[in-house]
Formats: structure tokens, C-alpha cells, sequence
């Protein structure tokens, strides 16, 4: 139980999980979304108690607001939060990239605590229809300190995690976005210029012998573009250098392929395999 | 049912899955493979009749000799036929890559009559212990005919693949490869890129941070490096080609995103989501 009032500000993938999660677990859940048609059914099922589009109303009775918005809208209710709740709250968000976001939580008034957050976890379809209560549940959620927050957000927040079976993971906000950069922002890239250049050859034959090898490495590809920019140009140093390591791995693999040293080459690729094996062996028994 | 006596050279996934789908409708099946732990348990499981590490032996009797090894072993194979079935028989493979293989089943004495073959279908995880029997179930299966394909053994092929619920697609070998290279084998690369990138920084955080994004991206990381280098020496040209390409692809995105310009940056990655759509259509009503 969470004993407070909540207000959610973007009732999409993952504010609308959070509602589904907490339904009946706080004292009030409050859902601002710009969507009709998503208040009505967040109304209508039951995972809100009341719904608005008007930010300010929204936050005007809450405990703890949580911004689960693009990056950059999460920057502009943090602008306008002084205004819109004098009195001050808590406050979580939900971005994908931190040192923007721990900038300006850092900004706020000293009548604010605020943290910032990121779950580790999505889909690539967006919006209410997609929510899922459990989305959170076993994942890690990374929780970034700023100079806002305080023992009683943290609590707040880590007692929230834990209605949400997610793991926390305190980062400093610059480690975080190196870290997504790597392994969330270069995936989707990669993904996308996949996709773009599989889509330039216009043959229907591309799709039809693609398998399930094409269908996951291409999967991010159909991510938000919108929320995808954002993101990118709000983590735009780690994103470039990101792509520059990746860019000088290309050519190191274009000479091997060029040399045809078969010896070189399953050494390189027997490297990406063990790489693989790590990974798995962290997913199956992760560290505590 | 199939009325022939059937040699599966190589009990491996592909080789594996085709033996166990095929159980109970031939007239036998005969497995070769090298591990004796491998014919062992497709014998005790009753997938094959007969098991043997001697393809010499394993081919003697078969009407239709099936290659399901990696594609240099394959070549060998093929190489080895005239001497060890003197007296010809039909033969398919399964190789990854189609213009070296149908290159050398033209080569073939005419008493043989073959066509090539390719299920658009796998896993990251390779052996016996990952077959399964419906692999090729609802799957693309590729066929390259070359200069000894008979109508016999196009029709014995065709009703092989209908017993697996394959869905046969004829390609000329040369674009078979250039589009294996775009849909398999160029997704193959990236990820063991992206992993080895993940990998180099040596920080459980890595793992720790990352989702189903990163998981799906990198999954074909995890293939076998001798199997992924005999594909990609059998069709360096247009694996070369791909890669060529993406370098573009890739210095137009950092282009790009260095200039900051958020219209052209937001179009490029709308495009991508529109290919994603685009296949994603295909996939899920496919053209017949």
C-alpha cells in the first residue's frame, strides 16, 4: 500500500502500467493524459480515480506526481510545476535519459523532493492499449539522486518499487545515459538502419524469406519516432560516441571479411559468442 | 509419406528437427553424424532407424541423401558423392548460402539429380538437443535449382516440404544470397557487434541496465562461429555489399544527428517505422 495520492501525468505504455499496477494501492490515483479516449477507459476500468487533461488540476491535491511522458515533456512540467503546485510535492519521472531531467529536478524549489527514474523495461508498441500491470515486475528500474532529493522521496519511492516487483539501481544520472547509450540508444540505431535498409530494396521477397533472426534485430525499429528523438537529443554525447566505437568496429570487420583470414575472423566472431554467454549467464542468476 | 529411404547427413538442429518431423513417414531414415552421443539418443528416441559416422555407409542404400551440415561441409560432401554412390541417387541440402553448393551439384555426375535447399527458419542454439520437429512449420523454404534438378526430384522435395508444412519459394541462387545477406546474415554481423561493444566495457552494470531490447538485438550473437564464417566466406561479395551500404547508412545518421536537425532527424526515424510496418504487414498476411 502506498499512502499517498498519486498523479500520473501521461497514462501511455508506462504510466498506464503503473496505474494497472497500483490499482487499490493508494489512496487516490490521479491520471492527467491529453487523450479522451484514454481517460475514459483508464475511468472506465477502473485503474484511475479521476482523470483530467489539465496538468495543474491534476497535480493540485497529489502527494507524489509522477511524470511518465517523452523526455522532453517531463522538462517542461518540471518547468511549470513551481507555478501549477506552490505548495511543493514529491516527484518521480519515468525519462529515459537523466542528466537533463536531474538538471532540472535539481532547479526546482526547495518545497519539492523529487528523484528521477527509469524503468528498464518496454515494448515497441505505445500508448494505454498496450499497458501491462506486471511490465514492471523482476526489471531493474534505475533511480538517479539530484540535489531535490531526500530521505522521504527515496523511501517513498523504493516502498513504490516494491508494490511494483521491479529492482532498483542507484546511478549517477551521466553513468545512466552512457550506459543506455549502449545498450538501448545503439540497439534501436542499429535496428533502425537495418529496417531502413532491408525496406530500400522494395521486394516483397525481402519479407518473405526473413526469419526470426531479421524479426528481433529489427524489432526496436518500430519504436516511436517522436519519443525516439527526444531521447536522442537529449543523450546526444554518449548516442555519438556510441556510434563512433560502433563505426570503427564496422571497419574492422569490413578489412577481416576483405583479408578472408578465416583464423582472425571465428575469433572475432568466437569473441561476440562469449560476449553472448556472459550475458546470459548475468540475465539467469543476476547479481544481488 | 514419403516412399524413399532418406540419409540426413548431420543430426545437428537442422538436420535434427527435419529427422524428427519426418519420424514414422519414410521408408527409413538413415542419420550420419560424428557424435556418437548424438546418434545415440536419435536412435533411442526413435528418430532414425539406422546411425552411422560414415557417410559412405550412411548413403549407400538412400534414394534421397539430405546435406544438413555447415555449408564447407556440405561441399565436401557433395565432392565425396560420386565415389561413395556410384551409382547416383537424389540429393537436397540445407546450406545457408546456395551459389558455391549449386555450383557444385551441377558438377555432379548426371546419374545424380539434385536440388538446392534453405529453410528460412533456426535458433541461436545449435545440436540435437535443440531440434525440434516443427521448425519448418509455416516457414519460407527456399529452393535454387542448378543444371541436374529433374522434375523427380523437384517433386520429391516438394511433397518433403509439405510433410514439414514449409512453404517452398524458388530463387535463383545469386539472389538468394544477396538476400540472405540483407535479412540474415548482415543482422548476424550487427549483433555480434553490438554485443562486443556491450561486452568490451567489462561492467556487470551493463548487463544489469539492459531489456528485452538489447536481448532481442543481440540475440543472433549467440550463433556458432564456425557455421556463421563458412556463410559469410561463401558469400563475401554481397555480405560486403551489405555492409558497404549500412557504413552509409550510418555516417548519414551521425551526419545527421550531429547537425541537430530535429525535422530531417524525426523523418529518418519515421521511415524506419514505416519499413517496420511495412513488414510486419507482409508477416502477418503473408502474399501467397
Amino acid at each position: 500500500m502506498i499512502e499517498a495520492r498519486i498523479c500520473i501525468v501521461g497514462l501511455g505504455l508506462m504510466g498506464g502500467s503503473l496505474a494497472q499496477a497500483l490499482r487499490g494501492q493508494t489512496l487516490a490515483t490521479i491520471g492527467v493524459d491529453a487523450h479522451a479516449a484514454t481517460r475514459q477507459q483508464a475511468l472506465a476500468d477502473g485503474t484511475v480515480d479521476f482523470a483530467t487533461d489539465d496538468m495543474a488540476t491534476g497535480v493540485s491535491t497529489a502527494d507524489l506526481v509522477i511524470l511518465a511522458t517523452p523526455v522532453h515533456s517531463i522538462l517542461d512540467a518540471l518547468a511549470l510545476l513551481p507555478q501549477i503546485r506552490p505548495a511543493g510535492c514529491m516527484v518521480l519521472d519515468f525519462g529515459s535519459t537523466k542528466q537533463a531531467i536531474n538538471a532540472a529536478m535539481s532547479a526546482l524549489p526547495e518545497t519539492f523532493s523529487a528523484i528521477g527514474g527509469h524503468p528498464m523495461c518496454g515494448k515497441e508498441t505505445a500508448g494505454y492499449q498496450s499497458a501491462d500491470a506486471r511490465l514492471f515486475e523482476g526489471q531493474t528500474f534505475v533511480l538517479t539522486r539530484n540535489e531535490r532529493t531526500t530521505t522521504a522521496v527515496e523511501a517513498q519511492v523504493l516502498n513504490l518499487l516494491d508494490q511494483l516487483g521491479a529492482q532498483p539501481l542507484f546511478l549517477e544520472a551521466a553513468q545512466h545515459d552512457e550506459l543506455v547509450a549502449a545498450v538501448s540508444h545503439l540497439p534501436y540505431l542499429l535496428a533502425a538502419m537495418l529496417m531502413r535498409q532491408a525496406a530500400s530494396r522494395n521486394d516483397e521477397k525481402v519479407w518473405q524469406i526473413s526469419a526470426s533472426g531479421f524479426r528481433d534485430t529489427s524489432r526496436l525499429a518500430g519504436s516511436d519516432p517522436r519519443m525516439m528523438l527526444d531521447i536522442l537529443l537529449t543523450n546526444k554525447t554518449a548516442v555519438l560516441a556510441e556510434l563512433a566505437t560502433y563505426r570503427n568496429t564496422l571497419d574492422q570487420l569490413v578489412a577481416l571479411l576483405h583479408e578472408g583470414d578465416e583464423q582472425a575472423l571465428v575469433t572475432w566472431l568466437a569473441e561476440a559468442q562469449q560476449g553472448h554467454v556472459a550475458y546470459r549467464r548475468h540475465k539467469d542468476s543476476p547479481t544481488p
